[in-house]
């Protein structure tokens, strides 16, 4: 699923056409409380402006989102006072992305919270010099 | 655990002291593949100078931080096939960080790669305006 513009709810949130719990605001960059939080907090960042992923959002709202995400970050810690902060993204369905308006999660973690933010995997890399020589050519 | 300057490994591996896979350096920011991948060309991306986490990492190294990890996005992508890009960040040991220098993960994601990502929780928020509340005091 890749929404167009005028069907993406994150873009219908931006424009106040649906209702968001928003925490903070400014002219390029909305901030609200996820409506499924996986912890007391969980806020998504997102641009105003419709971009689908990191390949095409611009450096200078990229920029943005991330000093935003830093803000939000201080705000989750002084105010809830988490212990923590995981900044969580996706750019793909492969990803798991499942919004295909660009968004940032900002996950508080409190002591004993029994989050595991960090993927199980048994990948095992065999040859790193065979990646670096696909990277670099 | 929380590094000093002098014993960080992420600080001698920018400073050239401990060999890397590095496939990315300008002033301020070096890119090196993880020596416990958990997805092909699975990156860290890091600052040079020694911040611990996002709380007192500068706004200025941050964004070039954010800038470097979109070029690299698009490395993996265009270089190893990647399908999607998951970004993973923890500030605190309570968010799972475990070397305490700053880095982001930038964790390539392929069709089939049978990886997890978004973590399981059974956090149920009952009570969005007292969050908001809280959060705008």
């Amino acid at each position: 699923m890749t929404n167009k513009n005028e069907d993406c709810i994150f873009c219908k949130i931006a424009k106040g056409e649906i209702p968001s719990k928003s925490i903070y605001e400014d002219k390029n960059v909305i901030a609200f409380l996820d409506i499924n939080p996986i912890s007391k907090g969980h806020t998504l960042v997102i641009p105003k402006n419709h971009f689908e992923n990191i390949f095409d959002i611009p450096e200078s709202e990229l920029k943005e989102i991330i000093d935003t995400s830093k803000k939000i970050s201080i705000l989750l810690k002084n105010k809830l006072n988490a212990d923590g902060i995981n900044i969580l993204h996706a750019s793909g369905k492969e990803a798991q992305q499942s919004v295909f308006h660009f968004h940032i999660h900002i996950v508080p973690r409190y002591k004993n919270d029994k989050l595991d933010t960090w993927p199980k995997s048994d990948y095992n890399e065999l040859n790193f010099e065979e990646i670096i020589k696909k990277i670099k050519q």
